[in-house]
């Protein structure tokens, strides 16, 4: 039975990944676009509506709530930090 | 064009949020199902494979490897902080 439990876990983690992935690949995409844009990089009323999102979106999946924002605010910082790595402006890719 | 971006983020977010809300039903049977056969909560080699894992997949995927074992972490945290604030054991549900 915990194999079972433990090869779901492996197969929603291996989606999770390549889902993230995906995600990282669309923000550097937004982050070019804001920088040829000459647009701000930061974006406080998008993340605003994207947390609010979040929090709906994971009590209807009967996730916490806190937890899904947490997730928003970790997967943004990390958005972040490859941009200050990559020497740019801190965009927030969002 | 930002605003297609965004369409595919706040989708990829919805498809990830929705992952997560079925990771955690799992992990929580995982918890229970070591309680009830007495089985320590913790499994640190189990945990080894589980990053080594995530490294590989994260790297086929153009992923930052050291991100994805980031991003175990912070799962595997909210796991336990769970497992904490419903007075069991702090098991790692990995």
């Amino acid at each position: 039975m915990l194999d079972e439990y433990r090869s779901s876990i492996d197969n929603i983690d291996a989606a999770l990944i390549h889902l993230l992935a995906e995600r990282f690949k669309v923000t550097r995409r937004v982050g070019a676009h804001k920088a040829a844009a000459g647009m701000p990089p930061a974006d406080p009323d998008r993340e605003a509506v994207q947390v609010q999102r979040m929090r709906e979106l994971a009590e209807s999946a009967g996730l916490d709530p806190v937890f899904s924002e947490k997730f928003l605010r970790f997967v943004i910082d990390e958005v972040i930090r490859h941009h200050v790595v990559a020497g740019d402006t801190g965009d927030d890719g969002n």
